[in-house]
């Protein structure tokens, strides 16, 4: 592991616990960029040779994000981000007043944001379902099945959230969903998957979802600003573009259609080297272990945090179980959350606060080591007590 | 000029004319991103320092943009290229059916289909008036006066015309449309930059314009993936954000409202490190001389080379007077423009074609050489007869 964990340079001078806001970039990632940079200005920038170069390095990541998603290629739209996703969902649906979009309370106030404003503009209404009291009892499936109506449209919810790390049941509750006998419409799912791409083990087509926006900068460690959607193929057609540009179209029709695939929902120039940013730090990832033995690996790193973080006088962690993912939130019986992280980084230990619930989040990767772990809690006991 | 081009390594091995593509990025400006790159990951790369650092670059190279528009930093919103400008002004007002959009008849395709899209959606309609015919003949100001009517509520139109080159008169347009009797609301201008930005000296507030979206990576040289928007102040309150995110939200305050200034149309993660390119890039060419100055070196270039293209049997110059800007765009009498592309990439001359009108586009910068001119020429010579 010291080797693999020398290919990342934010590594050596921290111990580091912020996988879910961005990734440290692996040093093969960034040569990649830089490679490409090269290149672009050797063969171009603008031409023929640089225009080939465009179209092949984005369907290779295209190509590289679906099989990581267990999906096709053409069901994958490159983005800036995790929330353009969200947008691209949230704007294309045939909106007509009197919707209704079924909100869990665990979601992004950047998403939230753009749902208002959805809202506002169409007639339609939110509904806020209580995923964030199912981490430790009750059931998440049998919740959201409870707070559908007639009018349903679209039902937004993360994979893996954000505040708790609770990994949500996302097959399940899609068939509930499907099977809701007095939605008037079919029910769209739009699903948050900034913590998840790059942490769970994923075949999406098993999950029965129409809309998964993620980002490559955070568990899989590519560079921030590329991110991608996916859109089931029976939800194309149900999905306007909003924001279009030259990208969404078909050059090679003269009258320049819209792309049938997912690729219609790309816009204009993007910072085309960061693809081949992502694809390397993707292939670290892999010469290190399979998704599965990632995941595994994760969880067993984030449930020793977990076991540990117990023992701090002063730490209550918000599972009461061994966590499922890599993120483990903890709240202080008394004291300042954004003092302890002001303090904590100052220290080279890299944890962030949450608002609701109001914790303190620690990440743990594949990579993550028991001796960083173990000196966090060991300052942990000090700063606290 | 030796010395000043040496910074741009694309030029070393090349003849260079598709600025109006992508400009060459100065070494200063890849040095830049590399070294922002390895500032996030030594801080971060998520955590307290980085979040101010990235405010802090988002800041500056707001500051800067507005600098070199004649603005101020709180008019501008940083996309990540101008069709997502175009697209956030397009899909920002509160179009009633009936409303009515006139566009210019040389505008890029992205954004026609974008406003095709807001058309379908909302009932609103296009007229198109026909400014390509103004290029030698006639006047713009009152061709796009008469295609006014009192249901237009939007008018979009380029500063430069990315196919013939020719610069738009905008101050005059602009206070012409505003003047515009019949007018049953206050029309707005959006205005497509992609060739004036870098290119012109520019001073918006004198221009009239409600929405100026522009990009970075062309007259700029800087990186791919970052641009901008530009809101008149009065314009700002008519104008909703569509897509939205974190990013345009003010969390200084507990409920999170939107920015009351242009960051409110900005969405979420972008790659960061491109800003300080970009800054870098810009920084280069105010070290050659001021924007005025490399205004007119580059319509000199642009004249020279309009006039010598006048010498090649079997090439027609859409220009019959000398260009005022540096796009230079030319036909052939007989001959297929896409083939003559390709062998003069395939020769190390850089140039595009443009589908309306048939041609072929050359572009000369303030560094361009009257070697690379003349070698285009004889080069020219060589291939058409």
């Amino acid at each position: 592991m010291t080797v693999h964990r020398q290919q990342f340079p934010a590594l050596a001078n921290k111990a580091y616990f912020n996988y879910g806001g961005q990734g440290p970039m692996p040093q093969a990632a960034l040569d990649a960029i830089i490679g490409a940079y090269q290149q672009i200005q050797t063969q171009g920038p603008f031409g023929l040779k640089t225009s080939e170069l465009v179209i092949r390095e984005s369907h290779l990541t295209r190509q590289e994000i679906a099989a990581e998603l267990g999906v096709t290629a053409d069901t994958i739209a490159l983005t800036e981000n995790v929330t353009a996703g969200c947008n691209i969902a949230l704007w294309g649906l045939n909106w007509q007043a009197g919707d209704r979009i079924l909100l869990s309370d665990c979601e992004h106030p950047g998403v939230i944001a753009s749902i208002n404003e959805v809202c506002r503009r169409f007639g339609v209404a939110v509904d806020l379902f209580p995923l964030q009291a199912t981490l430790n009892t009750g059931d998440p499936v049998a919740t959201i099945v409870a707070h559908l109506t007639p009018q349903t449209r679209l039902v937004v919810l993360s994979h893996v959230l954000w505040n708790t790390g609770q990994v949500v049941p996302l097959a399940e509750m899609s068939k509930a969903i499907r099977q809701y006998p007095d939605a008037e419409q079919p029910i769209r799912i739009l699903v948050d998957a900034a913590q998840s791409v790059g942490l769970l083990p994923l075949q999406l087509g098993e999950l029965g979802i129409d809309f998964y926006a993620f980002t490559g900068h955070k568990w899989w460690c590519g560079p921030e600003g590329v991110g991608g959607l996916y859109i089931h193929p029976d939800a194309i057609a149900s999905l306007e573009p909003t924001f279009i540009g030259w990208r969404g179209l078909d050059y090679s029709t003269p009258d320049l259609p819209l792309f049938n695939d997912a690729r219609r929902y790309e816009v204009a120039t993007s910072a085309y080297p960061l693809y081949l940013g992502l694809r390397a730090a993707i292939a670290t990832h892999q010469a290190w272990g399979s998704a599965i033995d990632r995941l595994d690996r994760i969880v067993s790193l984030a449930t020793y945090l977990w076991e540990n973080l117990q023992q701090v006088p002063g730490v209550k962690c918000l599972n009461q179980t061994a966590p499922r993912s890599g993120l483990v939130s903890f709240q202080l019986t008394d004291g300042d959350c954004g003092k302890l992280v002001r303090d904590l980084e100052r220290q080279h230990f890299y944890l962030r606060t949450i608002v609701d619930p109001v914790c303190i989040r620690a990440c743990t990767h594949y990579f993550t080591t028991t001796t960083e772990i173990d000196e966090l809690i060991h300052c942990l006991h000090k700063l606290i007590n």
